[in-house]
């Protein structure tokens, strides 16, 4: 059937075209079914939208993107219903319960990747992965798919090393300290970290407070192979381009099948060429995971996963109950991390992340625990990781002179005092992020909450418990109105 | 957060808004996800599409409908995220293998309906369902829940008797012959019926070659009460609204959830208030179902879900093997009727409406079968059947003196011949439906195949098997290019 066609002014992810329902009709197709498009020798696929009112009878309605690919000036085309493509074959497989191979994976990642599915056929994909989950021949298929989806650095040197944690506990901003110490120690850690999605912030929203973060694949192999370290934005790369895709879908459905989660992790190391990675699974009320068993079951997973994919992999579960460090938000995050490497900061997240360092000397060099520890500490005493520290930020044209004093959060600030005598029983995870969030982190990169006081510690009635900061007056009032007491005195 | 309104020129079926992907960050939104839009004193929830170059940081675009809903002059809105409909919980409750109570899966219909999920929720609502099922509370709860979405029906005669069936049987209008034949013996037939959706005609658009089908709920109300029949297209009324948005939502993913097909089918029935039901399931290699257990099963179901709706249902397993009339195509399909209203016209299809109208007579009446087949083809030798075939026409405007001889198929043809003597040992529902439909059926109404032999005749070389009937010449051709031999001689 013949069609004329009618422009439309906007772009779309996909190759849709809007027709009316009579003329879907009559070519025999319907909304979310396939088209077609021929004009002379040049076709498109394309996903069919139908309207009643968009487009009159006779017009079909392209966007520009579509009108390109097939000849910038065309007046007509002619459209045809055409099959499916196979990936939408293997989802029913899936949803039939059934296993996948490793081909059939590939294609429904690479299909993801290119916007050949509806946005219906992807979320059948992910509901079917979520029911009936995938055995770990399928959780291999599809971490290198993803891999393959995408860029691949390759480190010239050694050993390269990596960590990631499963996420859900403010401010905990170890991988700021992790990596100049083991850069400092003779490791290669090409660290690639995500945005905050819902926190108040991700590693990449806060170490771009001190440089730049979007950075190509090939720069991240320099300055891991030159310096030793890098902290670059996940996203602003093409590693697991795939990745990107299925969060996409994954989240307005709030769903995380355990294979993709895996998958999704594993793949970013993969695709970095990681010899070892730590992961850290923070157990708590309100962290990602709250059951030992579950995270138990979790870590080994990572393992056989990472041992199926040629990379050691050790998981340790880790206190999640509360924030580690000081500051929540991006400037008050970074601020912990640079008094740490000048001799100070918070204890807490300090320890935590001397810790990660001898788990990683341990697994790979055999080093025991304690000494571990000791030869941490010592990077940071020495002022080694600082040095480090310096030198990724210069790498990725940030200041390497800035100093803690120098990271101002937020000029408008409010601080809560405690009620009544006592001694502080918890923190919350999710009450500090909700006002560190509605302050306006991470966006503004100065908002967000400072801590004054540990779990244990015994508080007077007036002494001050946390300081909300944010940049405009409006936000820290709406922060402010959401009434959250985040710190329960007992 | 306050942006410019981009107004965009075409319309949406949902509240779709459009955001740069840095605004959705900073709002704290992502694509999928929902916003709360407010301008002045009014608000609309609108679902987030995410862009990189259709509008620019600090504009929204924003659809006509949406701009008349806030304020048809606006130039800004203010946006900020807003939760999901709690039907969303309740998909994921399914996704989770929980049953929902009456009250869950009603809500979830009535935001399909509102067109309050985005297509990704939906779509995981079918896979759910479809991985899951529902049981029979379930099921019941979607019955009605499509019943209340749309118009109800009630008719203050009666007994109202109604038929279904569940298709993939090419011609088969035993619909044309059992609303005249059961209305002329004083029972009340409020019949809606569908279109094609894969096949080349359905009941609606075979009707439509006699008289107007696109009836309101009114109109269908007054003619079932005035005339006692009516063949009305389901889908030109607002009776069972849900079920055109599940149809349009499982149809691009091929999925027939068992409990979505149950109440699609069965709502309509209750909706214009039907006694007795009869289900035709026809058994075939190539019909919808191919083995009598699961045929059984199936017919078990719909008498359990009529019986718990308050209806009386007998379903009846019938021979789906081939065919069922000479027909096939709007135009040769209604002349098989009127011709068998005649007194002539196909045996096979003759005698298949016969035998329903026997089963219906029994189930209501208690009238033995054989004596119920011979008070239907009583009413057909009468002249009974035809009486109330042209009332009922003359009742949806059509021309109640049209004769068979008056129906003209599409004027470009070719017959194919038998290629050797033999027997006529299988006719393929398949080929003769996709033949049918690439000459222009359903939607050129003088398009199809007529079928000069039944199976079991023998035939020599030289006989004609079919002729396909097209209203142009390419699409005569177009069919005849897929070289299909639906009839099989040995």
């Amino acid at each position: 059937m013949r069609l004329r066609v009618k422009r439309l002014d906007i772009e779309a992810d996909k190759p849709i075209v809007v027709m009316h329902e009579e003329d879907a009709r009559r070519v025999g197709t319907y909304p979310g079914g396939r088209v077609e498009l021929r004009h002379g020798d040049r076709t498109v696929v394309a996903i069919v939208n139908v309207t009643k009112r968009a487009v009159n009878p006779g017009e079909i309605g392209l966007y520009a993107d579509t009108c390109e690919e097939l000849d910038g000036g065309l007046d007509y085309v002619d459209v045809q219903p055409t099959s499916e493509p196979k990936s939408v074959m293997y989802i029913r497989k899936k949803l039939d319960g059934k296993h996948l191979s490793p081909g059939e994976i590939y294609e429904i990642i690479m299909d993801v990747v290119e916007e050949r599915l509806t946005s219906a056929e992807a979320a059948a994909f992910v509901a079917a992965s979520y029911i009936h989950g995938f055995n770990m021949d399928e959780t291999v298929a599809l971490t290198e798919a993803i891999v393959a989806s995408g860029d691949i650095i390759e480190i010239s040197k050694g050993p390269v090393v990596d960590k990631h944690c499963i996420g859900g506990v403010p401010n905990n901003r170890t991988t700021m300290l992790f990596v100049p110490i083991m850069a400092s120690l003779g490791f290669y850690v090409p660290k690639t970290s995500s945005r905050a999605i819902t926190s108040p912030a991700g590693t990449a929203d806060t170490m771009e407070v001190l440089a730049r973060v979007d950075l190509s694949a090939d720069e991240i192999k320099e300055i891991t192979e030159s310096v030793g370290g890098v902290m670059a934005w996940g996203g602003g790369t093409r590693i697991a381009a795939a990745d990107d895709k299925l969060i996409a879908i994954r989240r307005p459905l709030a769903l995380d099948p355990r294979g993709m989660l895996l998958a999704s992790i594993m793949a970013k190391k993969r695709a970095v060429s990681s010899d070892y990675v730590l992961i850290d699974i923070p157990v708590g009320p309100e962290a990602k995971l709250s059951s030992v068993r579950k995270a138990d079951e979790l870590a080994e997973q990572f393992v056989i996963l990472g041992h199926r994919l040629g990379m050691k992999v050790r998981a340790v579960l880790t206190d999640g109950s509360a924030p580690v460090g000081r500051g929540v938000g991006p400037v008050l995050e970074a601020k912990d991390v640079l008094e740490i490497l000048h001799g100070g900061g918070p204890e807490d997240l300090k320890k935590k992340a001397v810790e990660l360092v001898a788990h990683m000397l341990e697994f790979v060099r055999g080093v025991p625990f304690d000494e571990g520890l000791k030869i941490a500490e010592g990077q940071i005493r020495s002022g080694e990781a600082l040095r480090k520290m310096k030198e990724i930020i210069e790498a990725q044209d940030g200041d390497p002179d800035v100093r803690p004093e120098d990271l101002k959060p937020g000029k408008y600030s409010e601080t809560i005092y405690a009620e009544k005598d006592g001694v502080v029983r918890y923190i919350s995870n999710r009450g500090i992020a909700s006002l560190a969030r509605t302050a306006g982190a991470p966006f503004a990169k100065g908002a967000g909450v400072y801590i004054h006081v540990s779990r244990g510690q015994r508080v007077r009635k007036g002494d001050p418990l946390i300081t909300v900061y944010a940049e405009s007056e409006k936000l820290l009032r709406d922060a402010l109105a959401l009434n959250v007491s985040p710190v329960r005195i007992e």
